[in-house]
Formats: C-alpha cells, sequence, structure tokens
C-alpha cells in the first residue's frame, strides 16, 4: 500500500518549471535536526535558484536539470559528488545520467571515481559518443578526453559517511542515520520540452560495481516531450525492477493516467518489489508531481510565477 | 515503420514453451552462404533442445532459459561467451543477464572478462546478492566466490572476429559482415511461470566500459508472470532508449495488446530512436512471438508438441 500521504493535489506550475531532489528514505523531524534541515533547505534552495537562473534565460531543459544537478553534486550534504557514501570497500562510486525529453536521448555513466561531477560525464556520454551508458574505467577516459574536472577519490570522502560505513554491521539491521541522498532535477523549459537529471553514490556498503536504478535510462531516469520527465530516488534494486521512470511514462502515454496518479501506481509497483521510494516528475504542461512512499523525501519546486516551494517530510505541503 | 515480414500470426504454442534467438541484424541468404546457415541451425537446435530437456523434465522457466543460453554462450559462432565481438581496444567484454517472471526479480553483470558463462554470474547476482546489476571487477570476484569457471580472457577470442575488428575502418562505413548476434531465450514452463535470459559481447569496436541494452532489465531482458517474458537483440542504444522490453510488458499489461501487436508497436517506438532489432516474446498463455525490423534474425521455438520451428531469414515461416 502506498503509505505517501503527500500526492494530492498535484501542483499546475507554469512554464518554465524546475523540480529537484536530494534523497528519499527515513526523513523525520526528531532524528534530522533543525539545524541539518535548515541546511538541506538552503542547499535545494540553490539548485533550485541555480537551475532557475538558466530557465528564466530561455536555456534549454537541459542546461537546467544539468545546472541544479551540479550544485547538489558539490553541496557534501547529499550522496552525489563530494559527500557520496562508500562502498563496502571503503570506496567511492558515482552513478549519474540525463536524459533529453526534446531529442529522447540519454547518457549516464555508472561505476566511476574521480570525477568531480559525474553527471557533467553523463551529459558528454549524451553528446559525444554513440553510446548511452559507459562504466568504469571506459567512463573515466571519456572525462578526461573532455577536460572534465578530476580530482583525487579523497576528495569526495567526508567524515561523515567514514562513520555511516563503520556503524554498520551485521548484527545491525536497523536503518542507519538518514541525512542526504541521492539527488536530481527534472524540468520543463519556456520552449516546452522536458529533461531529467540524476546522481548518486549508490548505497552505504554496496558490492564494488553494484549499479543502481540512477544510470539506468528508464529506471531512476527519464524524460519524453510526449508524457513526462522524471527522477527518483530510493530503493535502488526495487526501482530497477519495477522499470519506475518508464512505469511512469507508460502509464500516462498509453494508460491515459494523470501524471499524479502515474506517479503513485509506478510507487505501487516499487512496492511489490519490496522497496519504498520517491521521485520528482513533470509533464508537458506543467504538472509536478512529487510523491514518495519513504518516511520523507527532499525536494523543492519553483515555476515562473513564484517563490520556491521546499519541503522534506510528510507534513510539508510542498507539493 | 516496422520493416518485418515476419510477424503474423504469432504462434499459439502449448506449454512448456522455449524459444531462443542468435542475434538480429544483416543476415540474408545470400552473404550469410548455406554453410553458415547450417552451422546457425545446428547452434539453435541445440540450444532448444537443452531448454526443453529441462521444461520436459518438470523444470523451472529459470533453468531452462539459463541451460539454453549456456548452450550459446559456449557456440563460437554467436556474440556471446567464446566468440564474442572484440572492443576498440581489441579486448572483450561480456553482459548478461536474467529474468524470474515468478518472483519478478532479476541479476545481471556487465563488463566483465573472464567468466567463461556469463549468464551463470546472472543468476549469481539474483540468487547471492541484494543487487540487480553487478558490473566488472565487482561481478567477477562474485563469479569466483561462487565457483564459476574463469578462463583467461584469450580463450574467448577467435580469429573471425579479430579478422571483424580490423575491417572497421573511419573510411568504411558499410555495415560489416554479419555472422552471430547477440544469445538470448524465453520460456514458459509446466507451472505457467516466465523466464528470460540473454548474453552478448556488445558490438564490435566499441568504447570500453560501454553498457548496452542486454544487462539492463526492462531494455534487452524481462520477465513477468503477469505479461510476458521477452529477449531482445539489434541496435542495443536505441533498445535502451526505448526500454524496449518494458515497453512490450507496458503495451500488453497497460494497454490490454496482443503479445504480437505489443512486440510491433514496441519495436517501432525502437525504429524512432534510430535503431532496428528483434526480439522472443512468450506470455502466459503459450503465445510466441518473435518479431524483427532488421534485414534477419536467427531464431527458434519448440513447445511441447512440436518439433524444433528455426528460422533465421525475413522469407523463413519459423514464427
Amino acid at each position: 500500500m502506498v503509505r505517501n500521504r503527500c500526492t494530492s493535489p498535484v501542483w499546475q506550475a507554469t512554464a518554465p518549471v524546475l523540480a529537484v531532489h536530494g534523497g528519499a528514505g527515513r526523513i523525520v523531524p526528531e532524528e534530522l535536526g533543525a539545524q541539518r534541515a535548515a541546511a538541506a533547505r538552503r542547499g535545494l534552495s540553490q539548485s533550485l535558484a541555480a537551475g532557475m537562473t538558466v530557465l528564466r534565460d530561455g536555456g534549454s531543459a537541459l542546461d537546467a536539470v544539468v545546472a541544479a544537478v551540479l550544485v547538489l553534486e558539490d553541496d557534501e550534504q547529499f550522496n552525489a559528488g563530494r559527500g557520496a557514501v562508500l562502498t563496502a570497500g571503503g570506496g567511492v562510486e558515482h552513478d549519474a545520467a540525463v536524459a533529453d525529453g526534446a531529442t529522447r536521448r540519454a547518457g549516464a555513466v555508472t561505476c566511476v571515481s574521480g570525477i568531480r561531477n559525474p553527471v557533467l560525464a553523463a551529459r558528454a556520454v549524451l553528446e559525444r559518443t554513440p553510446h548511452v551508458l559507459l562504466s568504469g574505467t571506459g567512463a573515466q577516459e571519456l572525462a578526461r578526453r573532455e577536460g572534465l574536472a578530476v580530482v583525487p577519490v579523497d576528495w569526495f570522502v567526508t567524515a561523515r559517511r567514514q562513520q555511516q560505513l563503520a556503524g554498520i554491521r551485521p548484527s545491525d539491521r536497523a536503518e542507519p542515520e538518514f541525512t542526504g541522498g541521492t539527488v536530481g532535477a527534472v524540468a520543463l523549459d519556456i520552449e516546452g520540452h522536458l529533461a531529467a537529471a540524476t546522481s548518486t553514490g549508490g548505497t552505504t556498503g554496496q558490492l564494488a560495481g553494484r549499479v543502481g536504478d540512477t544510470p539506468l535510462v528508464g529506471a531512476g531516469t527519464w524524460a519524453d516531450d510526449r508524457s513526462c520527465a522524471v527522477s527518483a530516488t530510493g530503493d535502488g534494486e526495487a526501482l530497477i525492477l519495477s522499470v519506475f521512470a518508464h512505469e511512469v511514462d507508460a502509464l500516462v502515454r498509453l494508460a491515459g493516467l494523470h501524471l499524479g496518479a502515474a506517479c503513485q501506481r509506478a510507487l505501487h509497483e516499487t512496492e511489490l518489489r519490496a522497496g519504498t521510494g520517491g521521485c520528482i516528475a513533470v509533464g508537458p504542461d506543467g504538472t509536478v508531481a512529487m510523491p514518495f512512499t519513504s518516511a520523507g523525501m527532499f525536494r523543492g519546486a519553483i515555476d515562473a510565477t513564484g517563490d520556491p516551494r521546499i519541503g522534506m517530510f510528510t507534513e510539508d505541503n510542498a507539493c
């Protein structure tokens, strides 16, 4: 059953529109605390501002989602770029994807280390190769050829994530403290085009080489001008197995559901695979949906007319 | 426009049912020649026999598709396991996936080298890890831990694939000679469960680290007892961007299309992404569809009642 209480009504926004997320998970007021809630709010706000500047200047949805995700990758409180969670071996592996609704093309990287902004590498795959998804050293070579910033792997590692990894014990099955998660953005530009971008460090303690939903077109990231742009977050394996973002697309495009209802139904498919999560989605008519079945989701949205709406708990009325 | 002439009628088979493919591409009688056509027919026939032996003994659809794909991986004429195509650097990178319609779970590996049968590693991800997709050394470590056969990379390399790679020149944009392609299998067992498996060496001359559709759940491989099992082959990037196998599923499950029509419509979505290909698909009622938009597809099917039906050209009436 979908436990999400933040689903209706969806927001009917006016182009240009941008929505961002900073991860879904165990985000509850009593555990997060006022200071970290304020920091998350600040990070989401800065991301929205960066993307909206692009859109207000007449920039493309693709440029906007990349600009918004760059801010969140550089913000160490979120699980992307600097501040990403650590693998079982203490390493860092980033995944990222971008999807362009105008061309229905996409680019993504998985299992990369040392690329400062993985979302830029994903964009390089889209624009500079005939491929959609590149992994590991192949993706890193592309990033170097394209002149993207490369940093030592230690640059990504924060004290908080080391403590988080150390706290995982086989005997301790309790959900670890949730800080920031996967990040993503979706946008509708003034030309009516959609785009999505997602970036992550995966799951704390994952096996090296594990690929989650983020870089998989149709699972964690999707954009098609005919239907919607989607960026997902949550239990990666369940999102992969439900092909979450493409399920949203199919429910809109093939079954005629409204975007908000489609997101809800797709989250139910994810629950059938024993996973919770959430997403941000925008349609070609400016509809914004930000539902989740986890305890909370860092999220925010802004359109041509208003101030940013930012929320994190189920109680927030951001969407 | 779907150019495939081998689409109607689909075959109404009787459980247990198995279908296999050995790749879609430029497969035409005048280029393939009688000797290689006979060899391909023999390989497909052996694969069908191996999978059907499992199904007739009451084995699961998952066991059957793995058995069928094992035969094709070991057969060097197909682009999987031994005989896989070579990357731009002359290396070998295998991808494989298995999907279990009964549990709606899946396992896959990408960019692995040295695992004799990648499909067994994909199954190990499904059965031995909490993950769905593992890449590179992480997947190879799992294979070693599980005691899977490991061979030197040279073991996979054949003279034919080296000649194929040497024949790729920037000035020569003609489609290279097509021999065997990606392999796959779908099955319906006597319990009514569906499964799919796919295995590939990717595309000749691909960048190292390129991930195609094969290991991506919903792109090249899919199984859900509610709708269908699908294994795809063709232009990997276009199959990823159209989320091909999940599009077939969605057209059956959400739009109510018959399996044959769903495969056709999904191939049209792939054509919108400038790609051709084909698939084998089986539904819970025993319907088998094996359409393709490429010049030909190595394919075969068998059910409880009959002899194997094997085809490769558009003129064949195998499906």
